[in-house]
C-alpha cells in the first residue's frame, strides 16, 4: 500500500490517497491516539470515490472515531471502463428509458463487478489492518451486492450497513441467507432504480438475528443525513 | 388534574400519578430546571400504564429531558371494561385460535376506543401544558390508531412515533393521508397480530414528507431497546 497524498482536514481527520496494485483508494483516519475500528465504504453506479456526498459521509464517520476506507472498484472512478461495461451501461440507460426489463442487464453489469471487487477489498483489508492505528473489528457500509459477498467470504466483517438492494445479482440473493452478522439495511422508499418489493424480500432473506430496516421517502440519492448518524450509532454498538 | 402520589426515582425522574375526571394517568418529569418538551405515550391491548416495559421506556425518555405522560384509556388498566369490550376480546381470541378473519372484530374493538380515547388525550394535553416546567412542542409515541386520529385532530402534536399498525380501523387508514408531521413508524417484522403488508401500506399512505420506517425481526413485544434510543433522537430533532 503506497500513500500518494495526504491532507489534514479541519475536523482533524487525516485523508490519505493510496494505491494497492491496480486499486486506488482513500483512507480517512480520526485525530486520536487509540486504535480506530475500520469501516469499508463501497459504492456503485460508476461513481468516483471522491464524489462529494460519499466523501462527506466518510469524513463525518472518521470524525466519530472510525478509520474509513473507500476504493475505486474496477470500472469506477480513475479506473478504465471495459468495453463490456460501457455496453451494459448504455443498454441499461436505453432499457430504463424504454421501460423494458433490466434484470439481465444488471446481472451482466453487477455480477462480474462483485466477482472482481471482493478480492480487491480483501487484499485492501489485509493492508489496512497492517497499518498502525487501525484495529479490528471491521464494518462494511454501502452497496448491497458487494457487501453480501464480502460478508459471506470474510469473517473479519463484524457488522454491515447495506444500501438499496432492489437489483442484486442472483448469486448474492442466494447468499443473503448465509449472512448472520448484525445488519442495518437502508432503503429509499421511492428509489426508481431499486424495486421496493425486491429490497423488502432481500431484507426478509438475511439470516441475521439482528437486522434492522430503515426506509425513507424519496429517490436513490435522497437519503436524509440523520441516517448517516444512525449508521454510526449502529457501528458504535457493534465495533466499539 | 389531581396528583395522587409522587415518587422520586433513582435517575432523578419524578413519577406522579394523577387523575383527570375519569382518566387515571402517570406523568414522568426530568430533574431539570428548563421547561421539558412533552411526549404523550399511548398503548393498547388492555395493558396497564404501569406495565414494566412501558414504564421503562417512559422513565428512560424522561431521563433524556422529556416530560412523558401515559393514561389508562377506557377499558384499560384500572378502568372498568365494558361488556362489549369483554365480548370483543373473547371473540378476538377465539377467531385468532381458529385462524379466522379478525378485521371486523378489531374494527369493533379499536374503532370505539379511538373515539373515546382521543378526546381524553386532548383534555389531558390541556391540563399538562398548564403545569409549570412543561413546554411545547408536543410529541406522541405508541399505538398507531389513536396516534393517527390525535395527530389529525390536534395541531399541537409536532412529531409522532407510531408502533405496529397492521390492524388500524378503516377511518384511521383514510386519515393517514392527512398527516403531515414528521413520523417514525416502528414495525416488528414478524408481529403475528399485525400483518406486515398492511403496516407497509399504511407507512406508504402517510402524507408526511419526513417519515421513516424502522423494522426489526421478531414478534410484537420483541422491539430491541436501541429503538427506544432512536425514538428519543427522533424527538430530539423535532421537539428540542
Amino acid at each position: 500500500m503506497h500513500f500518494t497524498s495526504e491532507q489534514r482536514l479541519d475536523d482533524g481527520v487525516l485523508a490519505r490517497a493510496f494505491t494497492l496494485g491496480e486499486t486506488p483508494g482513500t483512507l480517512w483516519t480520526p485525530d486520536s491516539a487509540a486504535p480506530a475500528p475500520l469501516i469499508l465504504m463501497a459504492h456503485n453506479g460508476g461513481l468516483h470515490r471522491r464524489e462529494p456526498r460519499l466523501v462527506a459521509r466518510a469524513r463525518y464517520t472518521a470524525a466519530q472515531g472510525y478509520a474509513v476506507a473507500a476504493i475505486d472498484h474496477p470500472g469506477h472512478g480513475d479506473r478504465p471502463r471495459s468495453a463490456a461495461d460501457e455496453q451494459a451501461r448504455a443498454d441499461l440507460r436505453r432499457a430504463m428509458r424504454a421501460g423494458e426489463p433490466v434484470d439481465e442487464i444488471f446481472e451482466s453489469l453487477v455480477g462480474p463487478l462483485v466477482e472482481k471487487a471482493v478480492p480487491e477489498w480483501r487484499t485492501t483489508l489485509d493492508a489496512l489492518l497492517a497499518l498502525p492505528g487501525i484495529g479490528g473489528p471491521v464494518g462494511y457500509a454501502g452497496m448491497t451486492a458487494i457487501g453480501i459477498r464480502l460478508a459471506v467470504a470474510e469473517p473479519r466483517i463484524a457488522a454491515a450497513g447495506f444500501f438499496a438492494g432492489g437489483y442484486v445479482p442472483r448469486a448474492q440473493r442466494e447468499e443473503a441467507r448465509q449472512i448472520t452478522i448484525p445488519l442495518l439495511f437502508l432503503l429509499q422508499w421511492d428509489d426508481e432504480g431499486n424495486p421496493r418489493q425486491r429490497a423488502l424480500d432481500l431484507f426478509d432473506a438475511f439470516g441475521s438475528k439482528e437486522k434492522t430496516l430503515h426506509a425513507n421517502p424519496g429517490g436513490h440519492v435522497g437519503t436524509p443525513w440523520f441516517e448517516v448518524e444512525d449508521g454510526d450509532r449502529f457501528f458504535g454498538r457493534h465495533l466499539k
